[in-house]
């Protein structure tokens, strides 16, 4: 039997039990280790995005597991293999798969929000989305891959280099990740973040982490950088405020990465990045070579995966893993689904 | 004898007779041929710059003419070459000339704004500004090599290639230029104007010009890129509806130039530039590459430089230039300044 988390609307999970689904040609059935949740599974499971999800679904996105059974025409994965998967699914047809960026698909299928999800105990899914995984990384921080490829999608479209200046506005769990990466490039990171329990968790990564109620952050990057400012800001607060922030730390020719989902329009300072010659770019999730980058950062430790997980809730008690998550505190919650045995 | 327009404020030109300056060190004295109008000289002469122009001023920057006088130490220009000066003097000290971005330079000397410009007969300027011109170049065409310039450099910094798309959002000088130099490219330009006289200039130099006030635009845009969207937008308009349409029109991974003054923070689609990965560009002046290839364009003709110059009108009606131009009608108007005998 298949145990899974069911999304039913009004914020509310039914953990059921029902038969496990064999994979069809072309497909995979995978043993679900563990299936971290996002910012977006809680607004999903806080009933924000009802008119995208069709009730009753699976979600979850970000996890790790091993192939259980391969379907007919299958190759190059074999029962036991650990994976992980890469949830984007595109119709190949559209002028942005055409022109190459399959990864902004017109159609995407975004897996775990469009499609089911690997909330659940035994999940079958096409064999072009695995990622394999080495042998010996755990599990446990494998399932930081999928927010770790974010990240890595979104340092290299910084185009960020050894030597350069960076900030993070913002440090929750899509921040520090940016933060760990953007360190790993040689860049000197600096980030904004008003709760102080995560500017703490932040510099035990070693990053330096600046609270912009009490710091006159524009002086702090003036003395820092003797002048320039700063050569890449990543925009991760999803506030006014943190736009604002951007624009005034940039240096000459700096880049400001829109990383944070801002529902409506932001005012810009469309002078300054006249006056500088600023770049503003866009991100959007991550693609195949992110993902093999994502594997190398979190195998090889410089994605502080062990620090990043601070609570693992079994999939029986999946309400209070959002719940947890809700309440502030934690950085990255995964549900346990049974299957790193 | 040297004749110059001096801008005195209020709105205000006098034209006087003093001596001619003759070059020190490393300067050369040119005899000034024709000396373009510029919206920023039509900014100054409105009095809308007092607090940075120090009056009486001598402006302009667009313009063509002859070495007259070489001085001391000077090597590469003998008296009678054609040359023309490309107006940026930096400090060569700051963080982003140390960069190598010395065209943004945080110190820049804009020569015609912060320093004596070109609106003389006679004018003595550092060699390091001289770029050469060839010797069957007209001088009437040459005054719009600075203007040019900038087309380049805003269509180098779009990344525009063959067999793209881009919009040119307002078909003043600056846009036609644009629209010419992207055309030059290979690309497919259309321009948007609100001007029905500016729109057939547009559609005479072979560029698709559309009415934003009766078009379509998106509709025009879908059908022009099969469901796509544009590759580059050039914002010129300074307008607020410029901006909106911009992100409106963007292809997944478009670029938006910012090629415009936006004295105000605009409100800017940051939602869509995370969820097509859109850049936004900031464009200011020039480099010597830059001129280098608007010298090419304008010898060869692909920049039309005899459709663009509208009215020539001598140096001691100047004031007559500046009314012509604020009349509207006009593209180019350039200044007569004597030197081209």
């Amino acid at each position: 039997m298949n145990r899974s988390a069911q999304y039913v609307g009004e914020q509310t999970f039914v953990v059921e039990e029902a038969a496990v689904v064999p994979p069809g040609p072309g497909q995979v059935r995978l043993d679900v280790a563990y299936t971290g949740i996002c910012g977006t599974d809680l607004h999903i499971a806080h009933g924000a995005m009802d008119q995208r999800v069709r009730v009753p679904a699976v979600i979850g996105h970000e996890m790790s597991g091993r192939v259980a059974e391969v379907g007919a025409g299958v190759e190059g994965f074999r029962v036991g293999d650990p994976v992980t998967v890469m949830p984007l699914d595109w119709c190949g047809e559209c002028p942005a798969c055409r022109a190459g960026h399959t990864h902004i698909c017109h159609r995407l299928d975004f897996v775990g929000i469009d499609s089911p999800g690997a909330m659940q105990r035994s999940w079958t899914v096409p064999a072009r989305l695995l990622v394999p995984l080495p042998a010996d990384l755990s599990l446990v921080h494998a399932a930081l891959v999928e927010p770790t490829a974010v990240a890595v999608h979104d340092v290299r479209r910084s185009r960020l280099v050894a030597g350069e200046h960076a900030v993070v506005v913002g440090a929750g769990p899509v921040g520090l990740l940016i933060a760990t990466v953007a360190q790993a490039t040689g860049a000197a990171v600096t980030v904004l973040e008003l709760d102080p329990r995560r500017r703490e968790l932040a510099t035990d990564l070693g990053l330096t982490a600046v609270d912009p109620a009490t710091v006159d952050v524009a002086r702090h990057v003036q003395e820092a950088t003797a002048g320039a400012g700063v050569d890449v800001v990543f925009e991760v607060s999803g506030s006014a405020a943190g736009v604002r922030t951007a624009t005034d730390l940039l240096a000459v020719r700096g880049r400001l990465v829109v990383v944070a989902i801002h529902p409506t329009p932001r005012e810009v300072d469309l002078h300054r990045i006249f006056w500088r010659e600023l770049e503003v770019i866009g991100v959007r999730v991550y693609d195949r070579t992110d993902y093999a980058e994502a594997v190398r950062l979190v195998h090889t430790g410089q994605v502080p995966a062990d620090r990043l997980v601070s609570r693992i809730v079994p999939l029986a008690d999946v309400a209070r893993a959002f719940e947890a998550l809700a309440a502030g505190g934690d950085v990255k919650v995964l549900v346990d689904c049974g299957g790193d045995a």
